[in-house]
Formats: structure tokens, sequence, C-alpha cells
């Protein structure tokens, strides 16, 4: 099978850097190996607006994702990506399936989180058309329990091998409602998934910043591109975290860090600390 | 002479990276070799709320910074940073003067840029203690032609050694006035300082990373440390930056990019693209 044209090359030597920051074996606990990985701006910007798609880092940046993504069983993003951005949300790199491999070998799961079921996907949203090209997977959209998506969208979604997984929400202390992570990952690993790389967007990496998250997320993969975006981006930045004199700390570190020189850009890898 | 207890040490084999970034030879033109260097979290915070002093980097970068000062004829910060730090402004690298070298040698000029005069720096100002324990040199002040700082801080700034420096600000578009970087900075060559290091604080950061800068600035120096300050810190991020269309696009890049793992923490050194 030739290599479709499309195909992104990462080399082994680049590979090496990353591998203590990826899954390994399977997961011992009920939760998948959990990967949050994104790109910013020095100002910690994902792009310069709300719902535009900005490149930020260099080719090989953009290689190293999709390498990323050969390595998990699962990649989840926020719906607000997936409406902003009309992503393919599959795995480019050479040999596999559907870039030199066979059948599906290597293309991650997509998620999309969409409490709601706002994506109003069609048979020409890239994600699809990808599955109709036998290079990708269709998602699985996790939505609340209380969400019952229209039969027309859920035909046409279970048909292309995709579903809808509903899920109960979780109620905050400010009385609003929201997904538990806990409950989400868990629920993936149910599906026999063993790893999920997230990649976005804001809402979804702030909201899995904090030291709470520590114990559901196993390694943080941050790529930061030599630009500054400017005030008025999407930001990463996590809520403020006080002491318990009410006054404001550093809201979340990393430990075990390793900061790698990549082209233009740094990648940096770690774990969030307890 | 001893070494004083508080003496930084900077090994060579860590000075080398910095070499290319640093001021060589006397410049050419009428303006000083420019150094524009900071260090944020990964969020772009400078600290964790305006006039909080918060310690982002590690002790290597620590001694970094006292490396960079004991380069650099002056350092320049704004009256935000003096009144809310009481920094000592000095270089305590060993060998510098008050740190085992004689006199003031490798001693660096401390700036201040406070148009109305509204820092009150007093005797047991730790910048002036440094004067009078033989460890630093008395500030210059660089302030509006139209603001008179009282005779009695005129009088203790320069039985110290220092002074005021008026400088006519330049009025701005929408009609406010403020001092034109290009103005200060050949004020600076003028009084024989070659080379200037100015480390912030946010405010003169963010008006100093636009391309506009780019004639000015001769090298940036950013340290980023592994850590979210989380929302509502001091940001460093440039104002917004549009296209002729109106579009956002991104406010500054830097050019000539080298990365450097330091401890925890990376150093980013590059020129802002023109």
């Amino acid at each position: 099978m030739t290599q479709p044209r499309d195909a992104l090359s990462f080399p082994p030597s680049n590979r090496s850097f990353l591998e203590p920051h990826l899954p390994q074996n399977e997961p011992t606990s009920d939760l998948p190996f959990t990967t949050l990985t994104f790109a910013t701006s020095l100002d910690s910007s994902l792009a310069l607006a709300p719902g535009t798609r900005t490149v930020l880092s260099g080719p090989q940046s953009k290689a190293m994702t999709h390498y990323l993504r050969s390595r998990h069983d699962a990649i989840l993003i926020g719906v607000g990506t997936a409406v902003a951005d009309n992503p393919g949300l599959n795995c480019r790199i050479e040999g596999v399936g559907g870039y030199g491999g066979s059948g599906l070998t290597g293309q991650p799961r997509p998620i999309v989180v969409d409490p709601r079921a706002r994506w109003e996907f069609t048979e020409t949203s890239k994600i699809l058309e990808l599955v109709h090209e036998g290079k990708g997977r269709a998602p699985y959209i996790m939505i609340s329990a209380q969400t019952s998506p229209s039969p027309e969208k859920r035909e046409l979604l279970e048909r292309y091998g995709g579903k809808f997984i509903p899920l109960e929400l979780t109620t905050t202390v400010s009385g609003g409602s929201e997904i538990d992570w806990g409950v989400l990952l868990r629920r993936l690993r149910e599906e026999g998934l063993q790893s999920v790389m997230i990649e976005g967007g804001g809402t979804i990496i702030n909201s899995l910043l904090g030291p709470d998250s520590a114990p559901l997320v196993d390694s943080v993969i941050v790529t930061i591109a030599p630009t500054w975006l400017g005030q008025g981006g999407v930001v990463v930045s996590p809520p403020r975290r006080m002491d318990g004199s009410g006054h404001p700390i550093a809201a979340s570190r990393l430990t075990g860090v390793q900061w790698y020189p990549f082209g233009e850009d740094v990648v940096l890898c770690g774990r969030i600390s307890v």
C-alpha cells in the first residue's frame, strides 16, 4: 500500500524523549492512562479568539501530535473545539491504518464531550468523511443522561460506527451540574479504551490542570511556541487557588519536568503535582 | 577580600548559552544594547497579584539574573515594581564590587521609570542601604520634565550618588502622554550607559514586546517555570494586534530562538521579529 501524500513522519530519534511520558502497560486501576496535551503561545493562548483555529507550532510539533495520537486508544476534545474547528481527529503518522497500515490499526477513537448534544455533525463533517475514506474511527459522544439526541443524529452516528454515551452529571457546590472527570474516564475504560489523550479546548484543559486532577491525569505534554498572541486570546490558566488564609497561591505545578527544544518550539513533559 | 555569604555563583558552563544574546562591543548607534528579561509561569504571569512578589523560578535562574545584571551597565524597572518589591537592584555574583571584587566594579546602575516621581524611597529603602554598604549604585530616576520632586527627595537621592533625569513626554494618538522608549534609551546612552537590562514589571514589558520595539530591543531572555499561577495574576501579554482587515494576528514573535532547559525551568533567548 502506498503512503497517502498527507502522511506525516516523526523520526525515531524524536520519539525517545516522549517515551517516559506515554502509556506503557495495561493500566492496573479502573482508569485509562490519561495524557493532557496542548500547544500554547508564550502568553498561554491556544488561539487568537474563541472559535478561531490558530496555527501556533511548527511542522515538527504537528507530526508529534499525530505520533502521540498513534500511542493512545482515544483522543478527547470538548464540543466547543468540535464546532469551531471541524477537526479530523484521526492520526496521520505513516504506517497507521489509512496511511500505509492495514485496516484502522493505530487509529484512535475520537471522544467528544458534548453534554447537551449540540454538535451538529453531518456526513460532510471532516471526522465522518475520514471514516468513509477508511482513515479514522467514528466518534463516541459523551452526553448528559438527561439529553436526548434526535433519532436522525443517532442513526447517522451509529451508521458510521460511533455512538452517544450518556453520563450522569454531578451537582457542583454552586448548584450547577457538570461532568465528573473520574466518571467519564472510568466509562471510557469500560469501553475498552486503555489510554486517552485529551487535546482541548481551553475549558476542558483549565478544568483538568488543578491538583484535584492529579489522580486522573498521568502525563502533561505542553508545546510552547515563541510567539505572543496578545490580549484577548483563548487562555490556558486554571482557576485561582487560595491557601487557608485566603491568599492566592500557585494554582498548579508540574513535577518530574523535562523540557525538549524542538525546532522553534519547546516541549514540556511532566505530571501534575499533588 | 572574603565573599559575603549572600554572593551567588553562576558557573562558566552555564554562561556560554547566554553569550550570543549579551552585549558585546560598544554599540555603534546612539542607543544602548537593550535586553528585555523576565520570568513567568506557564500562564505568563509575573506574580500572583499586583504588588505581590512571587518566587517563580529556581535558584539557578536567580543566579542567572544576577549574572545578567553583571553584564549590563544599567538595570531598569518601573515605579510599580520599585514600590511593590522594595528591590535591591544590585548584582550579587561573586567577584563583583561588594561581593569579593573591588569598589563597585560590575555593579549596574539601577534605573527607575517614575514619570510622576511617586516612589517614596528613604534611607532604609533596600536600594539605598546597599549603596551605604558599598554593594550597589544609587538609582537614576526617569521623571517627566513637568514633574518637580521635593527638594528633600532630590537631596537624599543626590547624596547617595543618584539623580532625577527629566524627560519630555510624548503625546499619544489618544491624547494621553507617555514616555517614548527611544528618547529614554538614548538619554541613558548619553549618560555613558552602553547596555541596559529591562526587568519589569508587567506594564513595561508589555509596552516593549510589540514589533514596534524591535529596533530598540536587542535581546529577549525569558525564564519559564513549570507552574500555572492561575487566573488573576499579573500577565505578560502585549496589546492585541490587527491586520489591515481588522482580524487579530499574533502580537509578537521571536526570531533566532534558542531554548535552554535549566533546572526545572527553561530559558528562552531570541530577538523580536519585525
